[in-house]
């Protein structure tokens, strides 16, 4: 038994990956964010984490070099009450997805090089 | 109006440091921990954080260099469902508070350094 591509089946597949391009085409994507306005807005975030991302605070993590991904992810889980912290809760709550996103690229562009004890 | 020390008060206040030397004394302390025990235990972090602490996914924070302080909380709230992750609740959950300490005082014993952007 052979099977052909169905010509219905191909017309749908061609709808659907049309429809994804144009729905993936009109979100803001994490390349569209901005890092020089993310350093701007880092000036909340420097009294904790520094400008360069480096922790003030013994309690605060290092953010410098963190992937947008994961930086994204917990912005948003602190805005929106998935993760709780007595400071974090407050400061992420006003932020707009495209605060995160500009935040999330300055971090994110720092570069970090680590040394292993011997 | 001048306020004079109260003996009893004093006292109070002598018993409380003694009780409270004596508690603090008896926790074990992150100084305690084994930086060697812990990356010998990170094997099983590898995969995800590196034996360097640096990701290598990218929905995974990079963690070298972290505070004890801070890695403790964060394996505590993820062993104890604090904090929810689909990974990192799986693997923190049978950890002992020596193993968190032991695996804490291995990442924070990594050095980072940092390259802001121009």
């Amino acid at each position: 038994m052979t099977i052909e591509p169905h010509p219905r089946h191909c017309l749908s597949l061609a709808l659907w990956f049309g429809l994804v391009a144009h729905v993936t085409g009109s979100v803001p994507t994490a390349e569209a964010a901005d890092a020089a306005t993310g350093r701007a807005k880092a000036k909340a975030c420097q009294a904790c984490h520094g400008i360069d991302g480096v922790a003030k605070q013994a309690h605060v993590p290092h953010i410098a070099g963190e992937s947008e991904i994961y930086l994204i992810k917990q912005l948003k889980a602190f805005r929106d009450g998935e993760r709780k912290d007595p400071q974090m809760s407050i400061m992420a709550k006003p932020l707009s997805d495209e605060d995160i996103a500009n935040l999330a690229a300055w971090y994110s562009s720092i570069k970090i090089t680590v040394t292993v004890p011997e």
